[in-house]
């Protein structure tokens, strides 16, 4: 089965996600699915981690399109990316590496044969332009040597790995989703260093300190109260049953964050 | 023509949703299609009455993944439901039952066997480690009696039925939608009970006591005016045309409703 | 390859568009593309806008069904719209004329045989009971004419066009993006009039007169700063690189604009 993702900082207000499915469906008979495209505008480092959240999930041979892309139009490139299992392409802005790493070995290609884009390219919207018709291309088997040349020089990206101490981590938060949990870079890991369930831990985030409960999922807490828990990402975060901990708290992404546990 | 609908409070900013996509992709070719993924979070309620709402006009067969969970990691079960046209799968909560019921006689299997879901098993994300993967394996035609046992101990949920009277019903607010109208569970049924068309009516709401005309749609009466009709899921609906009368009467769902009609 | 696209101003908080999706798959096995449902309700220029900026990606023969439909229920007709590419389908309020007449010739047909429409129709969803089914038998291939009678009286509506003069041009905004773009009815058709990349131009837009550079795109500017471009609909826009230029300046849709370009 041929499939093409689509993540993007677009909204679904406007025609622009769609511009981009009709001239994918121009070229190709894959299928078309959103990962989402309502990353909050410009904002790289919360795409990069929402498709590296999201693009594992998917059957070998999917092709990423991924574009939070305030630099289009000026010299910043395109790139495609391969890895044994995933495509990836977008702007060289760091928004493809997380992934690319978490996937294990990959390459990375520039984009740059006109033969695969539209005609004409508009300079405000190389998502439609530019990376849609080359994924759709790549769903027909075109090889990834004719979109352009392999490169080094691309642009990095992570988020930093939290630290993982003797009783203690420290990292901070790199996603806050819509339930209002906040998404630390403080791995699963933690599990097997000492942190165990159903006991209290403490939580500096942000100017706070909290003492809190770590449970393994949010139903172990009573409703409205908060709680720390390894989420669906293997990452450590901090939440409230049923409400918003990131509103109550203030806390907001790169927010720096320290657990003691005993 | 295999089909998977999906409903859940998981927004679409995050990456949850195609998630669950991408699993769902790794094991079957069918379409897969979103009925709503904007309930209000944890509120199972306004989840049942969508997916009541929308579910009978898929086509026979249709699996429907439905996913409003506060309890998930706890001990609450996942269930799987077969009717004569659907099938319906999700948490133990009530969510499915209103569905179950409008859909006639229903059997209803506990989700236990662990073969057809994903491995590991997140304890915050059953919608794609659990009811997502279930509802693959359903679409590759494996028997419902593979994935549980049957029980009869689950969790029932209904609207309540509004009361009809000679000129008059009573009942409550069960949905307010995007454009503020206001939904309450008095079916079309008072239509052969006395109430008529273009005519004016009392209606007791919340505090509120007002006068409106009953009327067959919305652009019967001149814009910004308030009207009672029946609408599409075929209950008595409280509307401002083209305008928002949850707003400017304050209507909140659960709030009791009167009707008086002469 | 048959699609059928929908754009609409129902949200996707509610099932109702899901609803069309079922009808659609009980009659077709077409694709289905959403190009919007957050077109600000019943806001028909900012429906016909969004169509006409989207529909052309798509390949030939696909149909688009677009409702944005505040007169729904009472005598407004709904229409079916042939061109050499596309087939439209919504109702006979202007919303799809403005792309009818972007794509050349065409045809109207009303929509009235009952026979491919679904039974009971409800007086407040038409997308659902009359324009979703018809397009899904259209993909199947019925004969238009089948569907209704050629008619000449249909409502048109045209956004106007902007006016170029020697240095100068005027026009009015049409429609504000997610990003807070201001996008005008002053066609790309100015390059060749004199407007040329990296000069600053004087722009008079609602109350206010500003000073700004023209250039080929966003990332031309620093971040916050103002800033016209030809955006990717071939309009002249107004923006901030990285800023919502709509808030900034108070910009509505509608609002009167002039160019001064020396």
């Amino acid at each position: 089965m041929k499939i093409i993702t689509f993540l993007s900082d677009f909204g679904t207000k406007d025609g622009y996600v769609s511009q981009m499915k009709g001239v994918a469906l121009e070229i190709t008979d894959a299928r078309l699915v959103d990962i989402t495209h309502d990353i909050a505008p410009h904002n790289i480092l919360e795409g990069a981690f929402t498709l590296r959240s999201t693009a594992p999930y998917f059957p070998t041979g999917t092709v990423h399109v991924a574009v939070v892309d305030p630099g289009v139009g000026t010299e910043r490139r395109g790139i495609l990316i391969t890895t044994s299992k995933h495509i990836l392409i977008g702007p060289d802005n760091g928004l493809l590496m997380p992934t690319a790493h978490l996937l294990g070995d990959f390459i990375v290609y520039d984009i740059s044969n006109e033969k695969y884009m539209l005609n004409p390219i508009s300079t405000t919207f190389h998502g439609r332009d530019i990376f849609t018709p080359v994924a759709a291309h790549i769903t027909n088997d075109v090889p990834f040597e004719k979109i352009g040349n392999r490169i080094d020089d691309f642009v990095d990206l992570d988020f930093g790995q939290g630290e993982i101490r003797e009783n203690a981590a420290t990292g901070k938060v790199i996603y806050i989703d819509r339930f209002g949990n906040a998404i630390t870079n403080i791995t699963g890991d933690v599990l097997s260093n000492g942190l165990t369930y159903n006991k209290n831990i403490m939580v500096f985030i942000g100017e706070k300190c909290i003492e809190l409960p770590f449970v393994k999922s949010y139903g172990f807490v009573k409703k409205r109260e908060m709680l720390a828990t390894i989420g669906s990402s293997n990452f450590l975060e901090i939440g409230i049953n049923q409400g918003n901990a990131a509103k109550k708290l203030s806390i907001k992404e790169e927010d720096k964050v320290e657990i003691l546990f005993a």
